[in-house]
């Protein structure tokens, strides 16, 4: 029998207070001052955006990382390794997408608190080469480090580079102007982002995740653990078109990574379609409000492209085509600043 | 007063095995069956070396990625976070050094246990510049996550990309032959290696790391927070030249790093300089093989070049001209297999 909601969870609450981190953040980038020489890569700006650009000889290189999180523990309860196996392609490939760059290598860290288990070390490469699989992208590495007094558990991570072929420059957003249209493309569960929010929902209401949430058929721990839904061919079917405007991946933030992408217009998701159940679920757990959902999950929607107005039937034919047809229209942009969803009544102006 | 040393300390019992560790990867590796196809970058092998390499358009980009282990864990008891800062670029950039490949860029990835402090991450940013500054790098991003259920204190690690300037090939020590020369350049200290047995033989002797050991200047914990030297001078200075046959990282695995450049000669370190005092020290805390020691540190000497021996003073000239004047001839190349240092009556086969 449910117990009432416990109001006020908040995702600062669970332990990841973002404000915190981006004190810490700043203080450690101002005191990085130093500038390379153009001999050593010319470093392109990208203000705000997913990924780092360095310019090598003709070529842009794009690279990111990022981390699974506080998902791993969620597959340590469930002895269930692929699923975060292959987010850690996701989360590094979807972001190279962002910027439409073509992902041509992974390197994966893997930390140990204990000595490395080969089974799952085995389920974590299966996961990783489905993600290289959706990706087109080749495991170029990896660090495998047991550090028992740091960690319990493991930690997976991993850095992704990708490139710009002959004729397509880095999408940043810059060319969003008021009148463009935004489409949404479906995410596959919560990806990889909250989980210290989820998890201590789940503990605090003493879920079962061998059984399914009321409404759904799939047991709760699956369908949390679901992989991060991998968006490059979405990316390569828009990157370099002129009708796109610019690319967000949806991930920690929820719907404030758009605000990377322009600072000086308004997103108005006046669309947003019925998050699915799975998230009001999460919501009712922790008396969690619309505010804090939508800038710590996805809601549904795990990456938009902008694209210009009169090219949305041939763009959403072109994402048809490349294995996205669940597109929708989540909204479209205005004079302003921020991101907007009229339905919830929500405004967020920066991405953190 | 000190008690007898206790016999048979190993990096194995010190909580790391890195027999485990292989065994773990290799079952990860043989399940990451994909490869990419030729227009997501093409994958150029570089077998058992320090980095990846990928060729785009006319560019070849070398990546890799390390961490800095559980060195940290002596930074956050000194409360000094300006060498480790350091170290997050230095182990990267130097396995980049021991391809020949010009450092580009680096992101850097930080776990925390905690809130993050300003304080703890500035002295990391300026540790990170200092590296920076050494191997003219940039910083082209990171992630900084907040994972407390996972980690205690902070993990740091990073990611180096760099490439190979028009007319330079990748370093690959195959081209190392029977009466090549052996140079080592001195390291600065234990670096990032071995700390995991290093702290346990610190704790089990119960050593104030206040205070100078036996001989030493300097307190104990500071010799061995000294960050990691960095070798991007020296693999810029022969990077290459025809003369060079190959280079070498002395990192984690110690001198069996040499093995990993060529299969099928043997590297005699007959002329090894003596390991610093503070290895002497190390070894006497824990009763430590010689064998033991010469496998987990750098035991003095943090990279290697192997050259042509009629080419061995101008490479010296070379290195002078470089910033590193402190080199030493250490052995030289044989016929048959493996490393061995004569004078300890050592040999080892593998890299692993």
């Amino acid at each position: 029998m449910p117990t009432p909601p416990s109001p006020g969870w908040t995702y600062a609450r669970s332990g990841v207070d973002v404000g915190v981190r981006s004190r810490a953040l700043d203080a450690f980038l101002h005191a990085v001052k130093y500038r390379s020489p153009p001999d050593h890569g010319r470093v392109v700006a990208a203000p705000g955006h997913y990924a780092g650009l360095v310019r090598i000889g003709r070529e842009t290189i794009a690279i990111t990382t990022d981390t699974v999180g506080t998902k791993v523990l969620l597959a340590e309860q469930l002895g269930r390794w692929e699923e975060v196996g292959e987010d850690i392609v996701g989360v590094n490939v979807n972001d190279l997408a962002a910027m439409g760059a073509r992902p041509a290598a992974l390197v994966d860290t893997i930390l140990c608190g204990q000595p490395p288990d080969p089974e799952v070390f085995r389920a974590l490469g299966r996961g990783v080469d489905r993600g290289l699989r959706a990706a087109r992208c080749a495991l170029l590495g990896g660090e495998t480090a047991v550090v028992p007094d740091i960690l319990r558990g493991l930690d997976l991570g991993g850095t992704a580079i990708g490139f710009f072929p002959r004729g397509r420059a880095p999408v940043t957003g810059r060319r969003i102007r008021p009148g463009d249209r935004i489409l949404g493309i479906p995410a596959n569960g919560v990806h990889a982002n909250g989980f210290t929010l989820i998890r201590k929902l789940i503990e605090s209401r003493g879920i079962d995740l061998s059984r399914p949430r009321p409404g759904a058929s799939q047991p709760v721990g699956e369908e949390l653990l679901r992989p991060t839904r991998i968006y490059t061919e979405v990316a390569e079917a828009l990157a370099g078109r002129p009708e796109l405007r610019g690319l967000a991946h949806i991930s920690g933030g929820g719907v404030r990574n758009l605000v990377r992408l322009h600072p000086k217009v308004e997103f108005v998701l006046d669309a947003w379609p019925s998050p699915p159940p799975l998230f009001d679920w999460l919501r009712d757990l922790g008396g969690l409000s619309a505010r804090e959902a939508f800038q710590t999950f996805n809601m549904g929607i795990g990456f938009a492209a902008v694209v210009g107005r009169s090219h949305l039937a041939e763009v959403r034919r072109r994402l048809a085509r490349a294995g996205a047809p669940d597109v929708a229209e989540i909204g479209h942009v205005e004079r302003g600043s921020g991101v907007s969803l009229p339905a919830w009544d929500l405004r967020y102006e920066g991405y953190e």
